[in-house]
């Protein structure tokens, strides 16, 4: 077996292709990885028909959204409030207070971020190609200074917020690095009007996402990072140990000494 | 501040009193931290109506339902098929393929495993108070020895699964601990059997425990670990630090020295 430094190297190749081709070519290759976006054995009339909506018209009402049922309803909702306004049925009779269970990590389990995951079941209910869209919206997120949009109507107009990068789609790691960063406590105002906003930055990217692919001018902008590229060439489809399936940055939360893989 | 050493000894009155109350107090002070099972805000008709399923038929068709749509659909579908049957509208017409998203953490993304977030969606979209029932899942999920169901028709008769506790309900926690358990690869047909009948697990208790809340005999088994307790008593609501919200298990992935919080 190969030792970690001499894996490194041997990455080495892949990194810099990586950085030639951009995000497309390892998003593609990981979308055709075990997920195909195209089932052949979909029920009728899915995926649910999109047209064209606005994105900050759709951030502003996340925002308010998120107030009154969390983060991944606040996502969801203003989507398909404005889908059963222009196409109507069957957007309009959609249960989306289903949505409230995906609150901070799924009703305070800290898990996946709402706002992701809200994200990624808008995205799927409507996208014909979702997996591309849904990865980029997942880096996007993981690598981004967020929250990026400031409401035009504030719940509290004093109210500030400093931004972010969680390095992770996970509610507790994006929360927590927010609480250092601010100095503020979890169960505050202010990390609740932070989370509003995050949650608008995700449904104005999402819609975008959602337009540009509509409009055939999508190209992911986001990919993988190196170093869970490397950590995938062993734990991943097709390596040595293949004893894992993750897009995340495995560094965050496993500490890789020199020693491993030796 | 207080030194670890009398942190643990200062836990040691709740951890005793978890042991004396039960599951139920835990869970009933964690339900109320944040999130109201009762919203006076939902959309009229909401939740949707549920009557009693057969645990175990639901759970047979989760089986092969996930080979059909990965995890969150195997959990979801069957409930909503079943429903859709002894019900009717709305259930015939809800979307079920758009929990697809949900696969191996939301399309290999390794986060929230899809079983579990498709039980959450589940049991959100019928129960009137779904908080106690979401947190049972993820506690029983995170502290069984899992897969617990065999299937009366399996895809491959000669098959068979080793059964793992995952400490977790995150997706890449969960399969990594399997294939480490078993020998087998990520991307094996074993590894993909053991899923589909760690969905039909899920689909199982998520029926159970619907169908226990309808009859009014729901009474919580699983609690919050001590360790999790002890980490909240300072990082959590009302806590000297409060920087996080979670009920995950935190020591899985955060090394906690001797020197910490000292």
């Amino acid at each position: 077996m190969k030792t970690r430094r001499e894996m490194l190297v041997a990455m080495g190749g892949v990194a810099g292709a990586a950085s030639l081709v951009g995000a497309g070519f390892f998003n593609q290759m990981f979308a055709s990885e075990a997920f195909a976006s195209t089932k052949s054995n979909l029920k009728s009339g899915f995926p649910w028909k999109y047209v064209e909506l606005d994105p900050d018209e759709v951030a502003e009402k996340a925002y308010w959204a998120t107030y009154e049922g969390h983060c991944m309803y606040g996502v969801f909702t203003p989507i398909a409030e404005a889908l059963a306004k222009k196409v109507g049925d069957p957007w309009k009779s959609f249960p989306v207070d289903m949505f409230r269970f995906g609150a901070a990590g799924v009703m305070g389990w800290g898990t996946l971020c709402g706002a992701v995951n809200g994200a990624a079941a808008s995205i799927y209910l409507v996208s014909k190609d979702p997996v591309p869209l849904i990865d980029e919206v997942y880096n996007w997120y993981s690598q981004t200074s967020l929250p990026d949009y400031t409401p035009i109507n504030p719940k509290d107009p004093k109210m500030e917020t400093v931004q972010t990068i969680s390095g992770s789609p996970l509610c507790h790691i994006s929360t927590t690095k927010w609480c250092e960063a601010s100095g503020r406590k979890f169960f505050t105002p202010e990390r609740g009007d932070r989370c509003c906003r995050l949650v608008a930055s995700t449904a104005r990217k999402t819609v975008q996402l959602l337009n540009a692919q509509m409009a055939g001018s999508f190209k992911p902008q986001y990919a993988i990072p190196a170093a869970v590229q490397e950590c995938r060439s062993c734990h991943g489809k097709g390596g040595g140990v293949e004893n894992t399936n993750t897009k995340m940055d495995c560094t965050q939360c496993h500490d890789v000494g020199e020693d491993h893989a030796s």
